[in-house]
C-alpha cells in the first residue's frame, strides 16, 4: 500500500515503534509584573539547554552520519544562536507580559508562516528546521522530555507525525530499520539525512499514525512509498529474501566505486555528479563522481535579504574546486526566475514563470550581477578545473552576449592583476528545444553543450511537470526528445564539441543503455546514482548499446521505448538495478 | 511618437477634435419616499430614451457599416433589454431609496468589475459594451447631451478618452479621418468597428487628451499606434503622398480578390482565414478567403454559466460552414485551459497554465464535453466542408485516444440516425514542439497538419509572449522554427497529407516569400491578411519561392533572416505591402 512519498530508498521488515507526540498546552494569559523576572529565567534556561543538547546532536551527528550532514544540525545551532530571534521572544516576555513558552511559539509562528508563503523547497526546508529549535524550545520551557530514539531494545521501524532532523540525526542506526513521518517530502533534511544514512524512509505520509498500532510487525519499501502492515509468513520471506539481495548488490556496488566507467570494449563515458551546495562535493567524489557536472549555484542566492558578494562567492567555488582535486567542475550561472521568490531581485509576479524572465535573461539585463558571479568563478578557476554554463539559452546571440560579459570581467580582473585560467572552457546547458533543434549553430562559440532534459522535456512537450493534473504526459523517453538529445550529440561531436547531459534522465539506470549508445561524452547525476549507472556501464560493449540506442530511436511511443529498455537489461540480467 | 496600441492600419492628417467627457455628479444620498415615484419614473424614461437612440445608433450601423457590425449595437440592445438588470436597478430606487442615477451607476459597476476580474479579452470586452450602455443610461437620467461625431463640418481626427463602440458606429465617416482614445485595445469592439470601417485608430492611448488641442493639425498612423503633432510642411507633404499611395495600392489589393492565388508559374497555395466567431465567416469570403483554416470555437464556451450543448453549436458550425458555401472550414475543438477564467470548468488556477490543463488534455479527461462538441460539429458537417482539427497534440496517443472519441460520436450519431459526413477529415494542430519534431509519427492517423506559429514559438523558445520583460525573444523567424516548419512538411509532403499554417507568421507578408517556398499547401490567417499575402504570391515563381526558402533556412538568427526576406521583398518591389 502506497502511503506517502518515497524518501529513501530501502527494504525493512520490523516492528512498529509509535513516536508519541506529547501534549503541549500554552498558557496564552498575561502574566503580572512580578512573574516577569521568573518567565525571563525559564527562557535563559530554555535556550542553555537546547544549546547543550544541540551541541551533543552535533557531536553525535558528527560521529555516525559525518560533517556533512552535521552542518544541518549547526543550521539549527546558528538559529539558537541567532540575537535578533532571542531578543525579540526576551522582548515579548518583558513588554507583551507573555509566558516564555508563548512568547516562543509567537515567534515561531511568525517565522515559520513567512517562510511559508514563500513556494520553494530550500526555504520551505528553512521553515522546517525553525519548527524544529521551537519545539525543543518550547519543550524545554515547559519542563516536556525531548523525545529520544537514539538507543532502542530491538528493531523498529519509527512512525511519527514530524521526524525532525535532530531526531533523525541522533537515531539508533543499529536498530532503526525505517522511518514513517506524516509530514515532509523528498527534498526535506530528514530525507537528506535518511538517505545518507541508508535508512528506508517514507515522509508526507498522512495518516500514518493511524494505520498501525505499537509492536505490530510492518514492512517498508523506500523506494516507493509503500508499506505491508502484518504481513504473512510469506511476504516476509519475500521481503527478507529481497533485503538479503539488495545487500549484496549494495556491496557489489560500493566495488565498483573505483573502476574506471569504460564499457567492456574500453569506451569510457564521464560519470559525475549535480550538486547543488558546496558540502555535496565530498560526497561526490565519495560516490566515485569523476567530476561535477552541474554545480546549482542558487543557494548563494536564495534565503537572504541582499545579493552575495564576488568574495563570497569565490570562496564557495574555491571550496568545490579544491574539494574536486583538479576534476573537471561544471558551474552553471544563476538560474533563478519569477517562480523563486528572491525578494532583492523584485521579480514581478508572471503569468508562466517557466516561460518567463529567469536565469540569462536576468543575467544579461543586470550585468553587474551576472559580471560579479562570472569574476568569482574566474577567480577560483585557479584552484582546479572550472567550466562556466549557461542556462536558458534559446539562441546564439545570447550566448555571443554572455561571453562579452564574460570577457568584460575577465578584463576586470585583468586590470586588477588578479589570476584566472584564461583558457576556461564555455558551454551552454541545452533545455530550450530551440537550442536543442540549431545545435549545430553554436558550435562556433562554446565548448560543450550539457543537456538538462527536465527543462527540455517541460518545454518539447507543454508539460509544466509540476502540475500533477498532465504528469502523464511529462515523459524524457517520447521520441521527440530522444531526437533532440541525439541531434546535439551529432552537431557537437561533428565540430570536435564535448556533449554530456544533467537532467534526471542521466541518473535513470533505464535510460543508461540508451545515453551510451546515443554517444553522449558525459552523464551528470545525484551522487547516489552514479554507482548504479556505473555498474551498466562497465557490463555492456560500446557496440551493444548503440545497437539499444538506434532500435529504440525507431519506436514510436515513450511507452514503447521504456518496455524495450527494460526488456533489454533484462536480457542482460541487469535489471535488478531498476529496483535499487 | 508612439502613443498608444497600433488597432486600425493606415494614415491620416486632420485637425484634432478633442470630445469632451461631460463631468458626471452623482447624488449619493437617498432619497425620501416621497421622491421614490418619481426616480422610477426618471429610471424608465431614460431607459425608454436609451432604447430609443440605440435602435437609431443601430439602423444607421447596419446602413453605413453592415450586418455584422450592428450585431455589436445589438448586444448593447440585449443589455438594456435584460429583465435582470432593469429589475436590479429599479429594486434598488425602490428597496435601497438611491437615486436613479445612482442605482445604475452602482448596478453597472458591479457588473463591470465583475467582468474586469475575468482575465480573458472577450470578457473584458463584455465589459466595455456594459459601461457604454451604463453611461447612455445615466446621462439619459442626468438630461445630459449625449455626444454626437456623427456629423462633422470637416475633416477631424477624433481624440477622446473613451471612444465607445455605439460612438464609433455612428461617426460621420465621410469627415472623421482617425480616432484616439486613452483606453481600449486591439481586441476592443471599438477597434473592430475602426478596422471594418478602414478608419485609422490608436487606442490605448494614456494621456491622448494632454498631447494636443482642438484644432491643431495633427498626423496618424494606425498601423504603428503613432501621432506626430503639427507636422512641418515637408511631413504633410510626404504623409499625403503616402496616403495617396495606399490609397491606389488598396485598390490594386482589391483588385486581386477574385484572382486565383497562384504564382506566376502556375504553383496554387490555399489562402484562407482564421476566425473567431460565426459571423466573421461572411467577413472572411468578402476578402476573398478560399476558406477557414482555423474557426476557434471557444467564443461557444465563454461569458456564460454553464456549458454550451449539442443543439447551440451546432447552428454555429452550420452556419460558418453555411456561409462558406462549400469551402473547407477547419473547426478546431476546444482549446481553453486554466488561464481562461470559465466558471463552470472549475478549472484550478496554475503556477504556468500555458504549460498546463488545457485543450485536448481537458477534453480526453472529461469526454462528454469533447463528444459533445464532436457530435455538433459531425452533424453540421453535411452542411458545407468540414474539417476537424484537434489542438495542444504532444504524442500519436493523444490522436488515437481523441480520434476513438469521435469514432464513439460518431455511433451515437448512427445509433439515432442522424446523418454526418463519415469522411470527415482529422487532423491536428502542431504547436508543441514535440509534435513538429515527430511529424513523421502521426501520418498514419491523420490527414493533414496545421502549424500554430503562435503557440509553437512560444514552447520553442520558451517564451510566454505575453510577457513583456522578454518580447525581444520571442521570434517565429527563429532558425530553429524554420527548421521545425520544414520537418512538418517534409513529413507531411511523404506521406502525402495536407500541410497549413494558422499562426500569426502565416498572415505576415515578410514571411510569403518563405512560406510558400517552403511547400505550404494552405496559410490561415486573418481576413484582413489575405490580400496583402496574395499580392505577393501571385507576383513570384514557385522557383524564385524556393530559393528565397532555401537561402533562409541556411541563416543563423531571426535577425538575418527578417533583414533578408525584407531585401528580397524590396528587389521584387514588394516591400510596400509591409507598410500596410
Amino acid at each position: 500500500m502506497r502511503i506517502g512519498v518515497a524518501c529513501s530508498p530501502g527494504l525493512a521488515i520490523a516492528k512498529a515503534y509509535i513516536l508519541e507526540e506529547p501534549e503541549i498546552n500554552i498558557d496564552c494569559r498575561c502574566i503580572p509584573e512580578n512573574e516577569k523576572e521568573e518567565e525571563l529565567r525559564k527562557l535563559e534556561h530554555a535556550f542553555e539547554q537546547s544549546r547543550e543538547q544541540l551541541e551533543a546532536v552535533y557531536e553525535k551527528t558528527l560521529l555516525s552520519v559525518g560533517e556533512k550532514d552535521a552542518e544541518i544540525i549547526q543550521a539549527h545551532q546558528m538559529i539558537l544562536e541567532d540575537p535578533v530571534f532571542y531578543d525579540e521572544i526576551k522582548d515579548a516576555v518583558t513588554h507583551e507580559l507573555l509566558r516564555a513558552e508563548h512568547a516562543i511559539s509567537k515567534k515561531v509562528e511568525e517565522q515559520v508562516a513567512m517562510f511559508e508563503l514563500i513556494d520553494d523547497p530550500y526555504i520551505r526546508e528553512r521553515a522546517a528546521d525553525v519548527r524544529d529549535v521551537g519545539s525543543r524550545l518550547l519543550k524545554n520551557a515547559l519542563g516536556i522530555e525531548i523525545r529520544d530514539i537514539s538507543s532502542m531494545k530491538e528493531n523498529v521501524i519509527v512512525i511519527g507525525h514530524d521526524i525532525t532532523p535532530s531526531l533523525m540525526a541522533t537515531l539508533d542506526r543499529n536498530h532503526v530499520k525505517g522511518i514513517i513521518a506524516e509530514v515532509g517530502g523528498a527534498t526535506a533534511h530528514t530525507a537528506i539525512l535518511a538517505r545518507n544514512m541508508e535508512i528506508p524512509a517514507i515522509l508526507g505520509a498522512s495518516g500514518a499514525l493511524g494505520l498501525t498500532c505499537e509492536g505490530q510487525m510492518i514492512a517498508i519499501d523506500g523506494s516507493k512509498g509503500e508499506v505491508t502492515i502484518n504481513p504473512n509468513e510469506e511476504e516476509i520471506k519475500d521481503i527478507e529474501k529481497r533485503i538479503e539481495h539488495a545487500a549484496v548488490v549494495k556491496n557489489e556496488l560500493r566495488q565498483i566505486k573505483d573502476k574506471e566507467s569504460k564499457t567492456l570494449d574500453g569506451h569510457a563515458i564521464e560519470l559525475v555528479a549535480n550538486i547543488g551546495l558546496p558540502m555535496d562535493a565530498e560526497k561526490a567524489v565519495e560516490y566515485g563522481a569523476e567530476g561535477v557536472g552541474l554545480f546549482r549555484t542558487e543557494f548563494l542566492y536564495m534565503d537572504r535579504s541582499s545579493q552575495p558578494d564576488e568574495e563570497e562567492q569565490f570562496e564557495a567555488y574555491k571550496k568545490v574546486l579544491i574539494d574536486m582535486c583538479g576534476r573537471p567542475v561544471i558551474i552553471r550561472t544563476l538560474d533563478v526566475g519569477g517562480d523563486k521568490e528572491i525578494p532583492y531581485f523584485k521579480l514581478e509576479k508572471e503569468e508562466n514563470p517557466f516561460l518567463g524572465y529567469r536565469a540569462i535573461r536576468i543575467c544579461l539585463e543586470d550585468r553587474e550581477l551576472f559580471k560579479t558571479q562570472l569574476r568569482a568563478v574566474l577567480r577560483a578557476s585557479i584552484y582546479g578545473k572550472a567550466l562556466i554554463m549557461f542556462p536558458m539559452i534559446s539562441g546564439v546571440d545570447e550566448v555571443v552576449a554572455a561571453k562579452a560579459v564574460l570577457e568584460e570581467a575577465k578584463e576586470e580582473l585583468r586590470t586588477k592583476g588578479q589570476d584566472f585560467d584564461d583558457q576556461i572552457k564555455v558551454g551552454i546547458m541545452v533545455e530550450i528545444p530551440s537550442a536543442a533543434i540549431a545545435a549545430d549553430l553554436f558550435t562556433g562559440e562554446i565548448d560543450f553543450f550539457s543537456i538538462g532534459t527536465n527543462d527540455l522535456t517541460q518545454y518539447a512537450l507543454a508539460v509544466d511537470r509540476g502540475n500533477t493534473k498532465i504528469t502523464h504526459i511529462y515523459n524524457s523517453f517520447h521520441p521527440a526528445l530522444l531526437r533532440l538529445y541525439k541531434n546535439v550529440i551529432n552537431a557537437s561531436k561533428k565540430d570536435g564539441k564535448f556533449t554530456g547531459m544533467c537532467g534526471e534522465l542521466a541518473g535513470n539506470p533505464l535510460a543508461s543503455l540508451l545515453l551510451l549508445g546515443m554517444g553522449f561524452d558525459e552523464l551528470s547525476m545525484s551522487p547516489g546514482s552514479i554507482l548504479k549507472v556505473k555498474k551498466i556501464i562497465t557490463s555492456v560493449s560500446m557496440e551493444q548499446a548503440q545497437k539499444v540506442a538506434e532500435h529504440a530511436m525507431g519506436l514510436h511511443s515513450a511507452a514503447e521505448i521504456e518496455a524495450y529498455l527494460k526488456d533489454e537489461l533484462k536480457g542482460l540480467g541487469l535489471d535488478y538495478i531498476l529496483e535499487l
